[in-house]
């Protein structure tokens, strides 16, 4: 008899936002006429700029042609895509990586969820908490999480990151294999110092610990002393796998493409204490269960490393972060305790009044029309705060403004 | 100290594939001026046809407008595409799936390596032999196949396909968990008729076994008795999940995009007996850990199945099919047992003077710089026995065929 994986089970029935999906729709479902705004999923709004689409035509046409067409490309990704990541993503930051060391996906959802493949299924996890649902499911599915008692996985290592710590997480005072960390941060938008983040490799250091480091948002750093990658700090390759993503960067929601670095000197150790290089076993992985981006996806990617995509991807960030700044400033106008959206594209909110954050979600969105997401689906921490994406189109942003200086 | 998942270790250091282009490459390193010609991975090598290139186009362009662009998409895919499958893969055959039954993915060999993640680790499985390799190295990486001993895995139940049997595969005389089934096969080019799939069907809804079918390869079928779906099948959507994929149907493997179906009434149990719908938890995973495929190349396959693209791929089809048919002749004449080649596009060559099929694919490399894939990388029922692909350009096929019929 096929026995089901039982782990699944014990999760949530949805998955955080089809969940906020289900509810919004329900919504509008019953109230027809409300024009409902989103800034509850960190979506993006903006077009793909020109270089980018001009770069998808040409690998579209190329595609049409006997000559120039491409079929299976190396499952770690084209090495045009590599040479441009290790060019202009790291170089001009000190950081030396060879291509080998970069790995091309489908976008970093898949990569954050299939990382912990690499590790046995009973090492222990720490995550900042709040934080985005992926690190924490997975490990369920797997079985590593353990179960869950009052909203928290009996073999996680939760890490406060609330106003009380000004969102730094404190370095726990027992060993924990695998470090989650996600900076900037989803959901806070807050950011670590390289002094802060420091500690984080000093502490894998001396554990043996793994981290992976989410740097999804990094492009929206504008403080030019905030770390955009982990290798800036000493020690870190061997003790870190870093993430990126298109996503946010260049508005590759709906293309789908993103990287992951493994630099060859990150190991996990056998029982018998051999030390095992996870670039090797990452190739593995990757080679049997995945085929390669789309050569279409992988050229738009590239086109964001000409000068007139990085002039374009730089003007997007801008349009998304001027959405932020008024945010920021007519919450903090109307009297209320506004984190992040000054490094990243997320504002996270104090819901006022001690209301939990699903009353306060649902609040908003039948007397403002507005879509939020509640603290609390990313972690028990996120209890009392709700968070508020920068990423929609600039009238829409400030109507929700309006509606909410009106609402509150 | 994070600890490796030791399962990775017990795998040959390199996927099949990646291990043929190596020694490929150290050829073509010594043989700088060699012509060769690659049988070997089944890649096409056809362009994209006009009708898809075009969607591909109208795709991009909708990208770089406010109005049009799209971001993330349901994680299961566009509902478009999941119509126009269930209504042109399915009900001319009499099949009636849900759009909700369809998962649209990045290409077959994620989801055929990713479903096994939903049953239990220790779930026995039988595969036939030989076969796709990404069916068990994905359960080599989770500890479900055992140990390996003389090319098999402990855990492993083979069911040998040769020429003894007819390629035929006997249904085994013990319960199997999970049985993976590949028709047109992959590696051997054979089918199974309608009376031989029900007999897999029979057995599973008898001893509760689940089914993955692979049916990557159904475009390729000529013979109108031969079925193109397990769905066919009385029965069969209880207990079994297929794979799809555009790669081979419509040349998309540099496009990556395919769909596993799932229908609603297959289920695993748990220990407490209980049927859980796997629709639902494949779902939960894809939600989890992947965020739907590249909306441009959605849009591709949905172009397949316009008027313009049915046709267009109908012709792609018959140009593999003659080479196909070219192999089969030459080698046929040429004194060799051969196999498949009619109703898909790999032609299954019995090594010829009892030599061992690792020594023949170099013989074949060194004396005629042909690629082909020596059998026993699919398991060892494929010693003995060499693949070779009809994916090639015509000449090339034809030139490969020049020089075997020289060598030989």
């Amino acid at each position: 008899m096929a026995l089901v994986n039982e782990h699944f089970l014990k999760l949530p029935n949805n998955y955080l936002f089809a969940d906020i999906a289900k509810k919004v729709n329900a919504f509008k479902v019953s109230h027809p006429n409300a024009d409902v705004i989103s800034l509850g999923i960190g979506d993006v709004t903006q077009p793909l700029c020109p270089a980018v689409t001009e770069s998808m035509h040409r690998a579209v046409d190329e595609m049409a042609t006997e000559k120039g067409f491409r079929g299976y490309g190396p499952e770690q990704g084209y090495l045009f895509l590599r040479e441009a990541i290790v060019k202009n993503d790291f170089l001009p930051r000190g950081i030396h990586l060879d291509a080998s060391e970069i790995f091309i996906n489908d976008g970093a959802k898949s990569d954050t969820g299939n990382i912990q493949e690499l590790v046995r299924w009973d090492n222990s996890i720490g995550v900042t908490d709040p934080i985005y649902p992926v690190y924490i499911d997975s490990n369920v599915m797997i079985g590593r999480a353990g179960t869950i008692k009052d909203g928290k996985w009996s073999n996680v290592t939760y890490l406060p990151c609330t106003a009380e710590n000004d969102f730094i997480p404190e370095i726990p005072d027992r060993r924990v294999d695998i470090i989650y960390l996600c900076y900037p941060n989803n959901p806070t938008g807050t950011v670590l110092s390289k002094e802060e983040l420091s500690k984080w490799v000093n502490y894998a250091l001396k554990n043996d610990t793994l981290i992976f480091y989410d740097a999804a948002y990094e492009a929206y750093i504008q403080d030019p002393d905030i770390p955009h990658s982990i290798y800036e700090i000493k020690g870190a390759r061997k003790v870190a796998i870093e993430f990126h993503s298109y996503s946010k960067t260049a508005g590759f929601t709906g293309v789908r493409c993103g990287y992951t670095v493994v630099p060859k000197e990150v190991t996990a150790a056998t029982l018998g204490g051999e030390r095992i290089s996870l670039n090797q076993l990452w190739h593995r992985r990757q080679c049997t269960k995945f085929n390669g981006a789309s050569y279409i996806s992988q050229r738009a990617a590239e086109a964001t490393y000409t000068p007139a995509g990085k002039e374009q991807v730089r003007e997007s960030i801008a349009y998304y972060m001027d959405n932020a700044r008024t945010m920021r400033d007519t919450l903090t106008e109307l009297g209320l305790e506004v984190y992040g959206g000054q490094n990243a594209p997320y504002i996270w909110l104090k819901v006022p009044n001690g209301e939990s954050s699903r009353r306060f979600f649902e609040q908003m969105l039948y007397n403002a029309h507005v879509v939020c997401t509640p603290g609390v689906g990313f972690g028990p921490s996120g209890e009392g705060y709700v968070r508020l994406t920068a990423f929609g189109k600039r009238e829409d942003c400030a109507e929700a403004m309006r509606r909410l200086r009106k609402w509150l």
